[in-house]
């Protein structure tokens, strides 16, 4: 019989409430023969309030043992900017080489999204998840004085480009349109973009069933509000990864639906899978989180995992429920309204 | 009697059609005892392809003597990428210390806009133009081998943040709503956007009529598209506002009305003044391009010289024609009645 192991970090601000609706769908999802055990993880604002501590080594250590990570959100505006990012999250998916941070973005039916027209949207960011700038190279001298000089150093290499460029390719050959798309800005980040470029032709090579296309991501952003149904596949460096998906969350009805999976794809370590919105301090306590985007990361995961059935009975019960959405509903009532759905 | 020496970089593609009407509506628009000198300098993809160069000191130094620069557009798919953007445009941007990178975003009366609702769209984004991940410095190792290893390093100081960093909150000072927003990702990019935060809240200290606050760059884009209304005045770095201005412009019309300036306020070098959008070799020749952003950048321009009237007049007259168009014009026509406009 099969078992899950699950970490779970619910962190901080609406974190907590929308893992736990995750959990709750998840629970009602698995079959009988799949044993679910979770463990939970206090870290976030409050541990780093009472103890000084981000991620202690130890519990990272714990963390690895386990099959996933399932992690709600990070960061309160009590702590510092950067403490937590980079000392939880980003480590995290730093230390367990989360080179794929796959995002999808969907457009469902019945939701609101500020452009007009409604356009059908369906495509999917492959974000490099352990390069980019997000290395935390850089550094700063003469610090607070008007002669300061800060730097900070985008560090891309063939080996990490090539494995998320192949990756996407990859997830672009199974999809209907088998379309992928480069987004960097190759004509001013020319080492670090002609290493992308390079990289994504050459390995094109390998996928003559792919179609492919380079935009700088300035204009990507253009589309992805005036076309946005152009885009299939996306791949893209980590800091313009956070930036589209973002912009991807709002066109596709909000940051409240979108899902995430940190992944390592040779399963060396567990992948981690959390909703793309934050801790919303300013929300949390009020019941009016939205948990979907937990529960789709949930799916994320199963699929991740190997369980596609009941990823898709997840994504089947969030589309039709956000179909029949009308009056407002609080974060429990959704998560119940969920559970139902997947046993149904 | 007043005169403007100016230069004119026509650049490739649509740069051409579009520059000949911004100089049409300048030649109009202009009182009796301005008298208008321009020197045209051929630059761009052509130069490039007859004799390798891009910009050599020579011309550097003479388009030093003018008033002001008005370019076009300039790149070429025929040419690599980066060559023309890092060796031309970019080059005139650090040379002449172009550090106020300033492009509105207003949505005019009866253009089209991507978002339901159209909301009130009126902010205007300074965008650093000499420092970030815009130096070229970086490098890579190993080219082309699976080893190699590329960087781009941001570089950002005190004395070139403090300067544009104040540049907005004069701007925003002088406006109706005065409110300005830093656009950053500094709970990533820590030492960057440690430096970008210390500097605008101690210099927010001498300006205390002014509302600001702080988005990261990804919640920005959110915005942009849900609630542009809530800008004012965008103080950001170089690449955030190369990102954050294209999808401004999507917004509000695209990019056929997007005007740019890139300043040197103190007058030490001649400014330049440009439309956002690219050379569009797509459709150069066809009288498709639109005119519009290229004869808003000679407004900024005009506005700059302290020629305040006749930039309002040009203003004036865009909204009035964008008011009522309705069938599609080519850009000659365009540039000819924006040109009765402003007489009139
Ligand atoms: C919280 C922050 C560090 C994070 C990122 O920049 O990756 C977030 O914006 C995201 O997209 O997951
Ligand atoms: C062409 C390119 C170098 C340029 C930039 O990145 O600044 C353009 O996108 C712009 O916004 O003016």
């Amino acid at each position: 019989s099969r078992s899950i192991n699950l970490a779970v970090v619910p962190g901080d601000g609406i974190g907590r409430e929308v893992v736990a609706q995750g959990l709750k769908v998840l629970s009602a999802v698995l079959p009988g023969d799949v044993k679910l055990r979770t463990e939970e993880y206090d870290l976030g604002a409050k541990r780093w309030h009472a103890t000084g501590e981000t991620l202690p080594d130890a519990e990272l250590e714990r963390l690895r043992t386990h099959d996933a990570i399932l992690l709600g959100a990070v960061g309160d505006p009590s702590v510092p900017s950067g403490v937590l990012e980079r000392g939880l999250l980003l480590k995290l998916r730093f230390a367990f080489d989360h080179y794929v941070n796959l995002r999808p973005s969907k457009l469902f039916p019945n939701t609101a999204t500020p452009l007009a027209g409604r356009p059908e949207i369906d495509f999917v960011v492959v974000r490099e998840g352990t390069e980019g700038p997000y290395t935390g190279n850089g550094g700063s001298l003469r610090t607070g004085t008007p002669a300061e000089v800060a730097t900070e150093v985008s560090v891309n290499t063939a080996y990490g480009v090539e494995r998320v460029v192949r990756d996407a390719y990859e997830r672009a050959k199974a999809r209907p349109r088998k379309k992928l798309t480069l987004v960097h800005k190759n004509n001013v980040l020319v080492y670090a973009g002609h290493l992308w470029k390079n990289i994504f032709d050459r390995i094109g090579q390998e996928y003559p069933e792919v179609t492919t296309d380079y935009l700088h991501v300035d204009a990507a952003t253009i589309f992805l509000v005036t076309r946005p149904e152009r885009f299939d596949v996306i791949v893209t460096d980590n800091l313009f990864g956070d930036i589209i998906t973002d912009l991807a969350a709002a066109v596709t009805g909000g940051i409240g639906l979108a899902a995430s999976g940190n992944i390592n794809p040779t399963g060396a370590f567990p992948s981690m899978f959390e909703p793309v919105h934050g801790s919303a301090p300013d929300i949390a306590g009020t019941g009016k989180a939205d948990p979907t985007a937990a529960v789709l990361s949930v799916a994320l995961m199963l699929r991740h995992l190997g369980l596609d059935t009941e990823a898709a009975r997840i994504e089947e019960a969030v589309s039709a429920d956000l179909a029949e959405r009308s009056d407002p509903r609080t974060t429990d009532e959704i998560g119940d309204a969920l559970a139902v759905r997947v046993t149904g």
